[in-house]
């Protein structure tokens, strides 16, 4: 069976859900705090929703899982406050990812993380009711025109599948220097087909002025294959090179392999949203942060000695292991993170490497 | 710890979930059918509205939990095709039970339902968004005004906590013909603390005219110490005090131990709507079922020699184990549920058993 059918049976990306290198995630929440809250603030206050409803889409299961939902919640009572209003919303929370998320993990820390709201925000603010929404977030998930702010952090980059024709991009296994017209594209245009579903969905979901931030691993440059998005799955393809050459991956095996993303540029996204028409955008904004934020020493002091590389290669195979195993087998994982990890140390000792996130916030149109 | 901290730290009763014993319940919910099918009608005529948001609570996780839910999205679309109406409502579909209750399976044997939904239907019926809902049905689970139908089979028996004062209750573990007058009145307060509960935070999520249909374990009789709902359980006492003779388990601890349930009857039932002022009753009707019905021959071939004791203990045991682990301990399960198999197998042979069941069908009033 090809990747792309194995990840279209599974909804979608990965093994179970859209995202879960969480320290970096963390880091890109707080750096797009400011403009979630202006967002948050600017819906809540054109409206005064008797119910407002949130949407955190691939919101995966794991320390980071319910950070933007409960600063949203703290937001609105901030403002409400602020103007005097006696009366707190009722929050509607939804937190989707693919099926295969982690969800019970999510709900049996629920009761704990209500309990902290009502202690840090007190008896006065509105009931928080929370939700689980499993389904890709390339179809619909809500009812039509019933959300207020949706967000989405470090998922959208995820296509729904492998670009056809992938066989053509050979050793490479997501869009390199070498990688001929024909992948490019196929990459492109699955991005604009899924990215165009994404808003046509929630601009069906979203009422008039409702909200949206999402936040994507991106690019700045207008080339695709520039090295700033391209570059982490290049080693990653070198070490399965490295692999084929010692006869532990078969050379038609990593040929048929190719990871279902797109790192759009600014300019790209932009077009999208317009040729859509539903949304109108208030910022776009491109952020940088270092492989090295990938260091989980605030987690796992075990690990504090290790250096960057460990680090990131770790962090990469929380994201890519699943799709790995189902292509080459479980038992060369191991090996090949090592590998991975040596090479990543090696470029990060020689050179400053980085991701770009994009952060763009839109208005649902009247 | 007292069982009742337990079940509180847990939010409710069991393990996980408020049902299990799923085979029993399947039944009861075909023969309930027609009147969910009267009250999900009489709402969608008399309302047609864009979304119809439906509630099941306590669905549990098995092969029963999706079965209330399809049934009503398969009910509006055949009348909305006699009533030739051509556009069909949206579906919000809330699945509740306890945080501890495994979603993880429901969500992903999901896909497989709404393909043979889409199948079975056609592809004219309105998407269904499916949502878990973790949390007590003892507390509010949605926004203010939202559902339309509401639907609970075979959970509202199981009370918050077990009632205080169950010591009393000596080696008793329900009610019982030698229950002192004490531990009656907590239970049924219990009961009624727990329910008008239940009603209020119903009432304040239906909107108005919203239906809301109830099967509970109950009796037909006003004793509550009567066999018909507290026999089940007395056996089990007698399996436990055989083991207290054989020095398996210590006297104190079983007098410790009480089951957190009440069977009501349908005039108290009534008494606690007609109290609670927020429904008009149009049905409440008392059906029975066989202690036989638990056999569950249809899915289990292997089992299928066994006798109706050994049926109905494992149907018991899959909603009474985790309380029973928590006070008493994982070693003695297997002995407790074979004495009580063989106890139920005995008096089975000898006498016809019954479950009683009542089912409510209520309004939500103006």
């Amino acid at each position: 069976m090809k990747v792309s059918e194995v990840l279209h049976m599974n909804g979608g990306i990965g093994d179970s859900s859209y995202a879960s290198n969480s320290l970096i995630q963390r880091k890109v929440i707080f750096m797009t705090k400011a403009i979630a809250e202006e967002a948050v603030s600017d819906v809540y206050c054109s409206m005064f929703p008797k119910t407002l409803c949130i949407a955190d889409l691939g919101c995966s299961s794991g320390p980071n899982t319910l950070l933007v939902v409960t600063q949203t919640v703290k937001t609105v009572n901030k403002i409400r406050k602020k103007l005097c209003r006696q009366s707190s919303p009722e929050f509607q929370i939804y937190l989707n990812d693919l099926p295969g998320n982690d969800f019970n993990s999510i709900f049996r820390s629920l009761p704990r993380v209500q309990e902290e709201l009502k202690e840090e925000i007190g008896s006065e603010f509105g009931p928080c009711f929370f939700n689980g929404v499993p389904g890709s977030f390339y179809s619909r998930l809500c009812p039509t025109s019933t959300l207020h702010f949706v967000h989405s952090s470090y998922s959208l980059m995820w296509l729904s599948q492998v670009p056809k024709g992938v066989e053509m991009n050979k050793e490479n296994i997501y869009l390199a220097s070498t990688s001929p017209p024909s992948v490019i594209n196929a990459y492109y245009e699955q991005f604009q087909k899924d990215f165009s579903m994404f808003l046509k969905c929630r601009s069906e979901e979203l009422v008039s002025g409702g909200r949206m931030v999402l936040t994507i691993l991106g690019r700045k440059s207008e080339d695709p294959t520039s090295k700033e998005c391209c570059y982490i799955w290049d080693l990653l393809a070198m070490a399965l090179k490295q692999m084929v050459s010692e006869g532990l991956i078969e050379e038609e095996k990593l040929n048929s392999f190719g990871i279902p993303q797109y790192t759009p540029s600014p300019l790209e996204l932009k077009a999208e949203v317009e040729k859509e028409r539903s949304f109108a955008i208030n910022r776009l904004e491109a952020s940088e942060i270092n492989w090295a934020a990938c260091g989980n020493k605030l987690y796992s002091s075990d690990d504090s000695f290790k250096d960057d590389g460990y680090h990131v290669a770790k962090c990469m195979r929380s994201v890519a292991e699943p799709l790995l195993v189902r292509h080459f087998g479980e038992s060369i994982m191991d090996k090949l993170f090592h590998k991975y990890g040596e090479i990543l140390s090696d470029c990060m000792s020689k050179e400053e490497t980085k991701f770009v996130n994009l952060t763009i916030s839109m208005t649902k149109r009247e």
